[in-house]
């Protein structure tokens, strides 16, 4: 675990009011378990699906699989509390294992909770089993092979449980790379991207997840799903987009067809400084809406830049003034020069000036960035993230609304945070919004970070976000997002859910409020 | 009607063995409507909500309403059969009194089309009223404002039943264009483009009409849904993706916010003539996957380059060998050269050769060749087009199965074909293919159709590909449809159509089978 830089633990004390570490327990011992639910009979029954030697009711197991890595998830780990364990840990090998599995737990009215990385930061590992006979975690990794690979149409088919340098090892000996690289990417799998609409910091290039699933195999309670046969289609509503984003409520998925590039040959990353936020905002949206688009294409407002943030190795040593963008290009030689000269004349046109060195530094450390975390609530802060996503003419308002919830919220509860944000990915139409939040813990820092996070949600709907960018719904957004497609949306995904598992034992009270109830 | 070239004639009659002209009904007096079953006392409600002014069950209003645009529907006109034509057409001015209407048909038992332009091909306005109380068509003509133009987020809210033509003009005024022009582009409307996933001549540069549509309000029995509060999102499953592509069957689109451009400064189209299908295959499929991507991109296989379809106001003049492909550059002046220049370069390292006319022919003529197909009627032929698309790795395969299949049904029938085919639209991972078919009408073109379709269908099924690119589903092709979703994916359309539609009013019988029934 990365230590703390000096002048961050003088952030915390001088600008946060941070006084005194936090407490947490010492071992995987100290973690509270609740006691295991599931029917022996029905344990044993699931366990020859998959044999003994891929079924765990261990602690250890039952502990790996009870939380998500939302800063919430690290807070019921610090107070060793488990209350989410599942009962039981199973690894099919096969979709004909896990259509087995499925069928037992429909039957057996046992929940069931789809696992891939355990990387959600929404509470999507914490079905609701009440009323259940238990909960199994269905892990995917040993699904983890790389089926096909199409070298005309540039398609993969992909198992679930592949984590993301696994998929990247496999198709980089063939010279190709989906271009997928959300800060989740060492854990997260392939399943879990699709499941839950990920996107990853190269978006603006290679588009984000959900973009580039041409095809989906997904077993339910109910049978399979095999969807996507060709790139777009004008044959009834796309059935793949009901599934990505299902977050485990619908099926399991259990293959991927996703689409890949060739290898770049050139990787080219800059930062660039703007007098300000909207500033840098408007030569972003430019390059989005006219060309040449990069592939990556992020931007820091005046207080992440300040503190750095961008650059994970470096936060706090003191950056420059203004708004700091990063803009990369990845591609052929030739096309990566051409498309990085068009684009940097739009850039200084817009009144950004070169940063050479902040690229590349973003770029060899920019999975850094959640480790800090353990080290931060350890001193006794309180550190989360959150975004969003709306229209380009909306984006200001939605800033500064988010802003505003989260300073009063935090400020009335007697800890100002600090407040940064950047501008994640871009659209022709609009970009999503990327929030980092700091504060002195509270005694109960859970309650406090709810109620900041219902304050920044309220926020977000009243001036017209999305309730996720690309985070996912889970168990934390759900009510919001009800909100957001509002009554009939949420009957349309409860009618689907219902058709496709009809006892309602995937993830309940994930993604739908109230299913599987 | 434009009248057939000598060169024209003389093929149908050397080349297919047509021999006498086709017969057709004189007027609209001697077409046959059915009586009408609708019960006064509902149509006088029906007429309350919308004004006397806007409701007619008139023959006109009615013929009017009863067919689209296949040859199917031309031949029907021909023979003076309106059995699909609604008792009662109706207007309404706004999303309340489509609301409305869609409830008394709900509680009355009505069956509902939605009418836009009139231009399906796939028997999409022909809903199956058996066991309803009556068919009333829902005419969205008078829903056809722009409501809002958003500048800064490049986006325009429409309302469904503009026109082509009629949103570009709006759109143009403000310096704008939505880029989606299809062969239908004249007559059909913003609600149907959404409906059935539209995708236009120019879908390389612009995207497909679905890629392009952001946020929907949509009317439903069950009531109002609203969607779509950012470019992207990962908040849940994309329920846009399910009401487009619906056809009419989930609900009525009542406003469609659209992603828009500015309209380019400058446009150049090209011919590129390559030695064979396969190599022109080969040359826009590296242009896709590698960029830059052309805004138009089309090829015609060898049949078709010989019969110079891709400019119809020169068929049949002579063309010369190989395969012609369409190139088109839409943008700024500056970025249309570099791009210009950058895939010449490609498509000359593809075996390439400059055909300087044939791309300004193809802009100036293309929504002229439907027009031919009344002609060549009535010169005793039967015409038709239908389209698939598949991966790049099936596409030869998928091309060799069509155009066997074609050949086979009708040979078999004693009217040997000729078959024409052209890659209509590119992704990167695959391509569309659009046929063209002319055949000696027989005495029952209709039946002789069906057959030959129906062979098609099955080998597109067969070979991997959709059952459509962009004609949509319809009746025509609804139980291949469900035969490539399965039927647990049919299922899960009849659980949405049930939430939406609980009477099953909207469309019966198309998009799903036995709905409504």
């Amino acid at each position: 675990m990365p230590t703390l830089p000096d002048s961050v633990t003088q952030l915390l004390r001088d600008g946060l009011g941070v006084k005194k570490a936090a407490a947490r327990v010492r071992s995987i011992d100290d973690v509270a378990l609740p006691d295991i639910r599931l029917p022996a009979p029905v344990a044993e029954r699931l366990t020859a699906v998959v044999g003994p030697e891929h079924a765990s009711s261990s602690p250890d197991a039952r502990v790996r699989h009870a939380f998500g890595k939302s800063t919430i998830d690290l807070l019921r780990v610090r107070g060793g509390n488990a209350a989410s364990a599942p009962d039981l840990v199973l690894s099919p090998a096969s979709h004909d294992e896990v259509l087995k599995l499925l069928r037992i737990c429909s039957d057996e009215r046992v929940a069931v909770v789809p696992y891939g990385g355990g990387t959600s930061v929404v509470g999507g590992l914490e079905p609701d089993a009440r009323g259940f006979a238990g909960l199994v975690a269905l892990d995917v990794r040993r699904l983890n092979a790389l089926v096909e690979l199409d070298h005309e149409s540039l398609l993969a088919v992909l198992e679930p449980g592949l984590r993301g340098p696994e998929a990247e090892e496999l198709l980089g000996e063939g010279g190709f790379t989906i271009g997928h690289f959300p800060q989740s990417f060492e854990y997260a799998t392939i399943g879990g991207f699709a499941a839950a609409r990920s996107s990853g910091q190269a978006s603006a290039g290679y588009g984000r997840f959900d973009e580039l699933v041409l095809g989906l195999r997904v077993a339910t309670p109910a049978g399979t799903l095999t969807l996507g046969r060709a790139p777009k289609s004008a044959a009834g509503p796309d059935l793949r987009q009901l599934i990505l984003g299902s977050e485990g409520a619908f099926g399991v998925i259990t293959s991927v067809t996703v689409q890949v590039r060739r290898t770049p040959e050139a990787r080219v990353y800059e930062g660039w400084r703007f007098e300000s936020f909207a500033a840098g905002a408007r030569a972003l949206r430019r390059l989005v809406q006219e060309g040449p688009r990069p592939t990556v294409l992020r931007l820091s407002d005046e207080a992440e830049t300040a503190l750095n943030l961008a650059r994970p190795a470096e936060i706090g040593a003191g950056s420059g003034a203004g708004a700091l963008a990063i803009v990369g290009y990845e591609g052929g030689v030739g096309e990566v020069a051409v498309r990085h000269d068009q684009a940097s004349a739009v850039l200084r046109e817009g009144g950004g000036g070169l940063d050479p060195d902040a690229g590349e530094s973003w770029a060899r450390d920019r999975f850094r960035g959640p480790y800090l975390r353990d080290a931060l609530l350890d001193a006794g802060a309180l550190v989360e993230t959150l975004e969003t996503v709306t229209f380009w003419s909306s984006l200001d308002g939605l800033y500064r609304a988010v802003s505003d919830a989260l300073r009063g919220s935090l400020s009335a509860q007697g800890t100002p945070p600090v407040v940064l944000c950047h501008i994640s990915h871009v659209y022709p139409a609009g970009a999503s919004l990327y929030f980092t939040v700091g504060a002195a813990a509270l005694e109960d820092p859970i309650a406090q970070w709810r109620a900041a996070k219902a304050a920044a949600n309220d926020a977000i709907l009243a001036a017209g976000g999305s309730i996720t960018h690309h985070h996912g719904v889970g168990i934390d957004h759900r009510d919001w997002y009800a909100r957001e497609i509002g009554e009939l949306g949420v009957d349309v995904l409860r009618a689907v859910k219902a058709q496709l598992d009809p006892a309602g034992i995937l993830n309940p009270g994930v993604l739908i409020p109230g299913a599987g109830r």
